[in-house]
């Protein structure tokens, strides 16, 4: 059980986590941090803190674990103001999704990363953001990446550890590197790729009648392209060297493509497609043994 | 109430226009017709049709609709090989994905595309393909195109109007070169894209955790990229003309974008994520408004 927890950056992720914890009754009292205050009052009015501070410095007094939910573009500035006031035994944590320029953040601050910070990155989110669309579920069943570095304290990543499997998460520990590649894959290019696509559809002339007979295949990359676009910024810039590997990997592929559909190409288009189904479905049969 | 439909393609589009329209009481009798026995066999099991014929031309016979549910490559075929045995009453459609390849390919084989011959597509799908998929209420509340040509005849554009709207379809009209512009932008591109992003990622080294921790941007990806590759290649190739024209004008955008990534240029970036969430929340609203 937390005595305190400061949840820095009320919005979906941090609301979310808030209000799971008290579900889950893991912790007793939660101080809301953020710049907006009329948001503060309202996760107040819907449960998921209990008081606000407007001035991170004085929210994190007294703190156990501070989780920081910030886009990450924010995170430098919020650690700079919590550094002198910061309990020395509180477990501070992120959710940010990039997770190497996060740590460069903090040793930009303290010199060394703090041997009770441990970096997180929860892969859950949706379409809406903010406090309203926090809700106790949202973590259940999704992986939490744990990225601690070497001279993280284990008990701090014990702790952290406990709390998101008490929320329903699965938690897994990988580097730092690695995290930033996978999610770069899995995560960062699909959703600039969404972007760029819905970008350029709603450009067109015929705008209007383009997004009505989104299709299957359209509907979803829209999804996706309704995401916080501030959070997608600081996702660009915080892991802009893998991105751009895989953006530069991705637009090589996409000319090739071009050149087969150019060149009616049928054996070799009917390639890609298969194997892009292969894989697919090859993945579907191993989370199904995963779940057994 | 259609006395004998004939279904050319038993596959999740065809066997579900047939199951609809039995279940809404509008046909008497469905011959299926197809190369795969066992899944014809399939059909006549799961009472998607009443019984099939392998010849095409034995298949058409008496009929008073064709519906012709095939991928687009084997379309000319199937029109070469019904020519001489389709009743001239009889309503002659499909389901093709591009339109104006559809109606060459009749061209090329009738001279004139038949005055009861009316294009169309439904805009209907799912990552399952074949007759086991096939369900009633696959077009309920589904737009379907209608692309007739100067010469189609109206009653026949309007009795198969009235088999669509029976099974819940919303029918539209416009002609075929822009119903390929504006699929090509909300479905083919997408599609395309989506394969490609799948064939990419699949062939990297850690591909089985790649797909692991597939969040919520790539989910909706592979999900796209499980779709029937044969059909995907038709469409390539059936529509290539617009496909190209929006392929090039991505890989354009996707190179900018590119370079606001490399130079760190939050505020470009910022732009180009704010202007595609916008425009999707502006659609959201729209197609509220169009519901009212």
């Amino acid at each position: 059980m937390i005595e305190r927890l400061c949840v820095i950056g009320v919005g979906l992720i941090g609301g979310s986590f808030a209000l799971a914890l008290k579900h889950a009754g893991q912790v007793k009292h939660v101080v809301g941090c953020g710049r907006n205050e009329a948001n503060l009052q309202r996760a107040i009015e819907l449960g998921v803190i209990d008081e606000y501070q407007l001035d991170p410095a004085v929210a994190v007094q007294q703190a156990d674990v501070v989780f920081i939910a910030t886009p990450l573009g924010a995170m430098e500035k919020v650690f700079a103001a919590i550094k002198n006031t910061v309990p020395a035994h509180a477990i501070i944590t992120d959710a940010g999704s990039s997770k190497q320029s996060v740590i460069a953040a903090a040793r930009a601050v303290w010199g060394e990363l703090p041997v009770n910070f441990v970096p997180a990155h929860p892969i859950a989110g949706r379409e809406n953001s903010g406090v309203e669309a926090a809700v106790v579920a949202l973590f259940n069943a999704h992986r939490v990446i744990l990225t601690p570095v070497a001279s993280t304290n284990p008990q701090a990543v014990a702790t952290l550890s406990a709390l998101w499997v008490a929320v329903g998460a699965i938690v897994v520990q990988m580097d730092a590197e690695h995290h930033d590649e996978v999610l770069a894959a899995t995560s960062h290019l699909p959703h600039v790729l969404a972007y760029a696509l819905v970008d350029m559809l709603a450009k067109m002339d015929d705008r209007r009648e383009i997004f009505t007979y989104a299709a299957g295949g359209f509907r979803d990359f829209t999804r996706i392209a309704a995401s916080d676009p501030v959070m997608w910024r600081d996702i660009c810039l915080g892991n802009q060297e893998d991105i751009l590997v895989l953006l530069d990997q991705f637009i090589d592929d996409l000319a090739r493509l071009r050149q087969k559909v150019a060149g009616k190409d049928a054996t070799g288009l009917l390639q890609i497609f298969q194997r892009a189904r292969a894989a697919k479905l090859r993945t579907l049969d191993d989370s199904r043994k995963d779940q057994q």
